[in-house]
């Protein structure tokens, strides 16, 4: 999925590059929604318990955790820029209980830890009154899109490849723009 | 695509909602590729055609364009919210011919009109030293992911419906964060 820069995989494609038996993927996982889902919950489960841990560190003011955070989100969107189509992918293509199952357990405890990073710095005049929820859209698009658009580097910018400098640059581009449109002045 | 926030469409899907028999978009488009490059033309000619005009401008100064700008990208986003990914679609499915065809046309148009909007500021010290090819992704982003992310509003927020009330609220919101972002202190 990295190297295409799509969710749209295969199981024949997937054999094909892992060199194992796709009767594997049943084996372990099910069927093809299995895998995915197991992927799912690997990516997400670093995430979430990575962001609980910052939020309830006591020796950090509100600025240091955004910014720490804001860093750490485009480490994670480097490392798997799939995640947030594959996301969206599987909320649609499951059942009722399925989506809310994703929503429940990876997607609102993100925005419940927005909601108290933000608000902490807001109750002590650091920040500026950001509403959290549309907060939340602003710092996760502004790196998904970036990295969801290796093709537009490949057809604009004449370089496919998304390298650790660009990666580095991007990343004190965001935390700097961000940091400075929400700091109270 | 709107209602089903999917660029994944079917030609028997499009002929059931339209009331119109498939065969039409033979005759018009040749095929469905043809059709979906016809509405990627219809709505980014718009959108180039806009940009265009406001960089024009002679009577309005850097910071009135950039907020007039990033309202504007809202709307769209709001009108057309599958663009970019149709954009990504159609670049990927393409031909080296094809998917040229769309960056020079469309793409490369926009990053150098934000070559041009953000220049400006910066020369007259209006805005700090941002590079324009970083904030064209954090823009576009922060828009587009609000828009894709309709299911995220269902299973997190409890509403599917992106109404015109929050469309306005997201684009006061990123108007001034961005804003505040980019402006000399």
């Amino acid at each position: 999925m990295r190297d295409g820069d799509t969710v749209d995989i295969s199981l024949s494609e997937l054999s094909l590059r892992s060199g194992l038996n796709s009767a594997l993927v049943k084996y372990y996982f099910g069927n093809k929604a299995g895998l995915l889902n197991a992927l799912l919950d690997r990516d997400w489960q670093a995430i979430v318990t990575s962001v609980d841990a910052l939020v309830a560190k006591d020796d950090m003011d509100p600025e240091a955790k955004l910014r720490r955070h804001i860093s750490k989100v485009t480490d994670t969107f480097y490392a798997v820029p799939y995640l947030n189509r594959l996301t969206m992918r599987m909320v649609r293509d499951s059942d009722e209980t399925g989506a809310r199952r994703i929503a429940d357990c990876y997607l609102s405890p993100i925005y419940r830890a927005y909601e108290n990073l933000i608000g902490d710095g807001v109750r002590a005049g650091v920040f500026r009154d950001i509403d959290p929820q549309l907060f939340y859209f602003t710092v996760t698009g502004a790196v998904d899109r970036f990295f969801a658009t290796r093709l537009v580097m490949k057809y604009c910018f004449d370089t496919d490849t998304l390298t650790e400098e660009l990666r580095d640059r991007y990343r004190e581009h965001t935390v700097d723009i961000i940091m400075a449109g929400i700091l109270a002045r």
